[in-house]
């Protein structure tokens, strides 16, 4: 199957949805054809399908795939149907926010379809479907325009280094901090750009490396351990990265790695931007201290490539975040614009 | 096997040489009985054994395997014979100058041997036998002396962070960044290391987490990128690492990485002990820059273990090694003491 660039993991195909399963990459590029709800169910639960926002996006569409089988004239007894479908897919994994966000937002639109005693069951089915493709392009929105106010900082010919895998596969199509590079590369800016693997799970080699090389990126693969020695050589002007929380002073909780990356390039004066959209800013969280840090199971260390590595039974920490005090971080993009320190002030200048 | 912490590498059994295959750990404890010449070349070249100080011992030793086959009786005969055996094994491994530095002294050793013609064929071949002892004795010797002297600047409850294996495993006995933890061991002085997994090849990860586990040392290892978190978290209270060369001027090759876990160690404040023999500081080296970075295979990080991690065809950056300035090095540890800055005047004292 042929694949554009940037790579789409969730996309919409007529009468069924097709999912880019991300396990089995980077070596087969497999699109899954979903037809069932269950079968939605089972890739989100599978992790066929990873990162916030592509789950929601194929949440939206598993209840829209849903209510292709719905049956109910009557409306009520419809909604009826849409709610039971929402709820299972909410099972699917418990602690993802966008996961539910996205099934709300669903089964709110079901409720004013329902409504309408105007609609009919296949105008209030493709209510639930065009309520899909808006979550998925206001997605693509907010990450082209967290791209375009991320590229006015880059130049033609800079090196970027980036950690983990904030990109397209992970949202529905430019990522976060991935996104200029896929709008530099359509208007002809050469961006040299450096992916660390990303230990344990290799996110930035598997899923990084991926997406980039298929969109035409240059990109050089790198471990962890040779951000500082890249630094060194004068090949890195900017490093961007992508965030799982900013709390209201600033401080930016990202994979595990991401603190020293940032301490690296203060050390070498190089700029640390952050990119994410308005929702992932908490104000509720004060500061990076109140962010609970979640360990990872042991085997990611001791056996993470398949065969063990590590001796049994040594003691492992397996921290799978880090948090970046907001004293390296240069500036914030989000679809909003660019945001500089002192960021507990002009963060929540955004809200207002 | 029952092995006795701290692990040896290289131990010469009677009447053969027992050799610990390094590239089966840490899954696997094996000795390799080696009872010709002919398997101590193999070991040597396939890599069984590895570390430059081991590789000198393992090659002296096979030296004297080769001697106790040696048939003249006549000096300059025997003679012949024993540099037959060591031309042969210096072709195992040609850039490895321990090899040559080893057999070199046991070619000499037969020299004065066969010049003594009160000596038996059999009284020869014990003194190269001896020779063989000598080097392995004086580099456990060294390691000790290395050992003893670093230990005076670690504390009881301190958390050392360590990166790569400088330890027992490559050299005679207790290694040399890893000889104080060996010692401190002896003495229930209470050190936590930090072990440093060292991508790509995990030296960290295979080599020292198992030496210091199978000493009973507490060590826990963590992923490069995590160094920075663990550093955050006020746990370690120095770095300690050893090297490949040092420069005239304290500049410091070592496996890549060392330079990223400096520039972290100095914004933490933690000090970075380098450890290595009077035979690795190289005043002919006028700083780090005449170092030559080799690169390595890019499948050591696209597959390393086996299974593919990464997309086929993607650019890959494997520097070998990196060059910490020694503006970030704290001290040098020898067997002759700790060395201070300025190292282009200390260094030099040293030689003299």
């Amino acid at each position: 199957m042929t694949i554009t660039p940037p790579l789409q993991s969730v996309r919409w195909a007529e009468t069924h949805l097709d999912l880019l399963d991300q396990r089995l990459l980077p070596e087969e590029i497999v699109m899954l054809p979903l037809t069932t709800v269950e079968q939605v169910w089972e890739a989100i639960r599978h992790l066929a399908v990873r990162g916030a926002p592509a789950i929601g996006i194929a949440a939206a569409y598993g209840v829209a795939l849903g209510a292709q089988a719905a049956t109910q004239e009557e409306p009520q007894a419809w909604l009826g149907e849409i709610r039971r479908i929402a709820d299972y897919l909410a099972t699917s994994r418990p602690t993802a926010v966008n996961l539910f966000w996205a099934l709300d937002r669903m089964t709110h639109c079901a409720e004013k379809a329902a409504a309408d005693t105007s609609l009919s069951l296949t105008a209030r089915n493709n209510a639930l479907l065009h309520e899909a493709h808006r979550i998925q392009a206001e997605d693509e929105e907010v990450c082209r325009q967290i791209g375009e106010h991320a590229l006015t900082l880059f130049e033609d010919g800079m090196g970027v280094l980036t950690h983990c895998n904030a990109g397209g596969l992970a949202t529905a199509k430019y990522g976060t901090a991935l996104a200029p590079f896929y709008l530099a590369q359509e208007r002809g800016i050469q961006l040299k750009v450096f992916a660390d693997e990303t230990r344990p799970v290799l996110q930035g080699a598997r899923l990084t490396a991926f997406e980039l090389q298929q969109a035409g990126v240059d990109v050089t693969l790198i471990c962890d351990n040779m951000a500082g020695y890249v630094m060194s050589k004068g090949w890195v002007q900017a490093v961007i990265v992508g965030t799982d929380r900013v709390a209201a002073n600033g401080d930016v909780a990202n994979k595990i790695g991401t603190y020293s990356v940032a301490v690296l390039a203060k050390a070498h004066n190089i700029p640390v931007y952050v990119a994410c959209p308005l929702s992932t800013i908490d104000l509720q969280t004060a500061s990076g201290a109140d962010i609970p840090i979640e360990e990872r199971p042991e085997s990611e260390i001791t056996e993470g490539f398949g065969k063990r590595t590590a001796p049994v039974g040594v003691k492992v920490f397996n921290p799978a975040f880090d948090v970046t005090p907001h004293a390296y971080v240069s500036a914030i993009i989000t679809e909003k614009g660019i945001i500089k320190p002192p960021f507990h002030v002009n963060l929540p200048k955004l809200f207002q």
